[in-house]
């Protein structure tokens, strides 16, 4: 395994898709020097992308947190989010009625922005459920597992209804060492228990790549082969990457450290095409 | 599908094991009349066991349950639990050292009893846990979910150690209708996200078959085909009994409504050799 | 579950995708009648495309078989398959080297004529592969499973490479009642052997329904909420339909028969929009 | 991980489970000096017994096997098959009629010593399959896949009966570096295919373990924690071995390199209680 300069190969790009967490900050903070990043790509008319697992904020919190940090570059337009996804989804497909949902009220807000009366599982009779379509996994906050999810599954039990999967990590990382139980998980749990089909969005399904694709399209014209995935995650980033036809980076300031990158090269079959050591320098 | 009188059918064998709820006891109560068919047994010196996937409680507190219903037959000794294997594994494999659980401090005032050092999960410190030889899953109550299996998970990441499962069941009822999440479930999707593989007790699994097996000969020579298992759920009695090579009998009592029976069974290949409307009668 | 009438929902929408086998053909040959509705969609000016699963010939090939049984209305073009897809993605992301394939001479022709060059698994000495640089299941047919899997397991365990499965379906019918065993299938096991994780194609991924909406732009502008998924698999075409925001209609021709169609949507939380008896009246 | 002297471990148990291939032979043939271990196990009294997933064979065959290298130690009456646990779920649960099988001529032999009646699954008619009471994974070898396996997957789409899988393991080791694919995932596959429970036998699960301990007590009274399970492979002797509550040794001369024993044992969570270079010295 090589590693490569990440500006030099940024620079045969028309675009790049960065993932969040692990790429651009991690538990330390901001990556270091990521501002020299963003102005090379502004000097080299290269355009950029944010995709990320994320179901629990709005584009325009998930820009608001990194503006915190003097990072001005990344703006709400430039965010696409799993929760996105889902939200389109539901405006869709679920038409009328109630979404019952497993998150903060924070999260639910951003769906009733779009039109959609919501309400936590646990608000729901389980004998008057008639008008409740759709049931969404948001966030891990927010309610009680127990109480909750138990109630979920109850629901699911006594009345067929859609059940999305805003986002589908398992894990997220908290601290420098520690990782918490993310919405993904307890959905996996779930679907198990009641047998039933869940939709899920977010990386590695390709649905999050060719939203991006399309909103980047408003820049100009722009062709798969001039687009790179940047990511620290081989089976997010640079499966969906991959599968999705674009060129993939993986780089080593999140979850896959240096010292076991080829061995889950290896074991895992997913490829990147480079490895960077960061997206600064 | 042909029903047949469970008299009729356990007449022929030596010995019964019964799984407990679903079969003896549901959401309405006590099966009515079954004190005849703990008479029956009696009268044709048929012997019986209860087999039961439960870790939450000791077989002197299952049993005192149903003495609480006047069900005097069911004593301490005929109950053979999947937390006594679970149990019976730690002696064996656990020497010395703390086991971390989770579950309430009843059932690991159970694991105390052996000799065994206990403390809940979340009362673990990360940085200092070279002493925690194992984690058992014993219960569902007794524990906030979010925080002490979020703590399992990274107690998990840094040390390595057996995990045990001392019920494998998803789901018991609750209730009429509803359903509660069992420690099994919480347990799998533990196992998903760390990606280890965990030690699961109860059935399907022969191991409680064997386990009843071997105690029962106290009772005098006895051979499989001696056997009749008999149970509510497909994939657990009737699987693990088929497996055990003892004969099986399905009743509509519980889990499998008898609208659903052939259904189940046709759809599932799990295959009982008789089918009974209750044990009584 | 109620039923309506196929044409009556197919003109509220400006397009039509189909599945094929089980949609417009099943065992009994083309559904009659069929020309009816094509004659609809053109009075309508509804526009349509074929979704399937199949990766064993190129479209050309597909169509003409269509056109054998005289259905003129399926030309070339308004076919999308699987095997389109992966060709797609081999073009974009496997450049140089040899493709090892499984799968007939025929279906390797239709990758070779993209100009990269192909190579039956049996045919690589694993020595000496170091210029093979992906591995494809095209086809269940046209090699020995047990001399060919084992060799591609062989491989897979000495050389990493990005492995396609350019048909994820399980079985395929043949016959009245049998069916035969798919590509999907063999590719499952083996990723299982080697616990690698390949990139399949085909529905339920939302991304040959991508690939069509992409295609139907050509005949004019045209929203998702605007098309229609007709399908007679409810966890391959409603449930990507569904996924990709696109209404769905569940035929009863195939796959799901009338009489099971209420359970299995109610038991797979599956839903389609509408349920028609076929796509004629 | 610290490596220990196997004789010096092996001398504080009463009896020693091997494993078979990686441990007693592989793919360089017998380990050297192993006769040094018999004579030490014969010299300590410590008794033996031979624990493998294999049902190609009958016990007979696979001790003059062994004989044939010289090595007499290891009589019929030792070696404990996942295929003997097979026949003894066939001898205990199917009565009369007739058993379908996949396999050698020589496997099914081996049943039909039993005094059941064989039939390859390919000679069997499936419109007139009402005898057929079981099917039977037996080899890999015997048959061909494509029809064979199609046949079978059909004849359980239209009659209902258990399926056996009398070998558990994925793959077996040929020659040097590669390995075959074993009858244990073409049973995955179909299993998967069919949406079916398969009863299967072999290590991890105990069963085999309690049948060796069972046949153990023929030599004097001896306790689980007087015996020592050897094996190379994690997820299934040391997996099955723990958890039937004896303790563990891996050796290092097959499936398990030395370089990755404590990654391996790190990621997957199983431990064994001791790890030795191999059997001799």
């Amino acid at each position: 395994m090589q590693l490569v300069s990440f500006q030099e190969i940024a620079s045969r790009y028309k675009a790049i898709f960065f993932d969040s967490y692990g790429v651009l900050k991690n538990s330390k903070g901001i990556i270091p020097g990521i501002s020299q990043t963003f102005a090379f790509l502004k000097e080299h008319q290269i355009e950029y992308y944010l995709l990320t697992n994320d179901a629990s904020r709005s584009p325009e919190q998930l820009a608001a947190n990194y503006h915190s940090y003097g990072i001005k570059e990344i703006t709400e337009d430039r965010i696409i989010s799993s929760g996105m996804l889902a939200l389109d989804f539901l405006d869709q497909k679920v038409t009328g009625g109630t979404v019952a949902y497993l998150g903060t009220e924070g999260s639910a807000h951003y769906v009733e922005m779009k039109g959609m009366k919501t309400v936590p599982v646990r608000d729901i009779d389980l004998d008057r459920a008639e008008d409740v379509n759709a049931l969404v996994f948001l966030d891990d906050e927010g309610f009680d597992w127990s109480v909750d999810l138990t109630h979920a599954v109850n629901l699911l039990r006594k009345q067929n209804m859609p059940v999305i999967v805003a986002n589908t990590d398992y894990t997220y990382p908290v601290g420098k060492s520690d990782v918490a139980i993310a919405v993904g998980s307890l959905a996996y749990m779930i679907e198990k228990i009641v047998g039933k089909k869940f939709i899920r969005f977010g990386k590695p399904d390709t649905q999050i790549f060719q939203f991006a694709f399309e909103h980047i399209q408003m820049h100009g014209p722009i062709e798969r082969k001039d687009i790179l995935m940047v990511g620290d995650t081989l089976k997010t980033d640079i499966l969906g990457g991959n599968k999705f036809g674009i060129d993939t980076c993986l780089v080593l300031t999140g979850n896959t450290l240096a010292s076991k990158a080829s061995l889950k090269i290896e074991s895992s079959g997913i490829i990147p095409d480079f490895v960077s050591e960061s997206v600064v320098g």
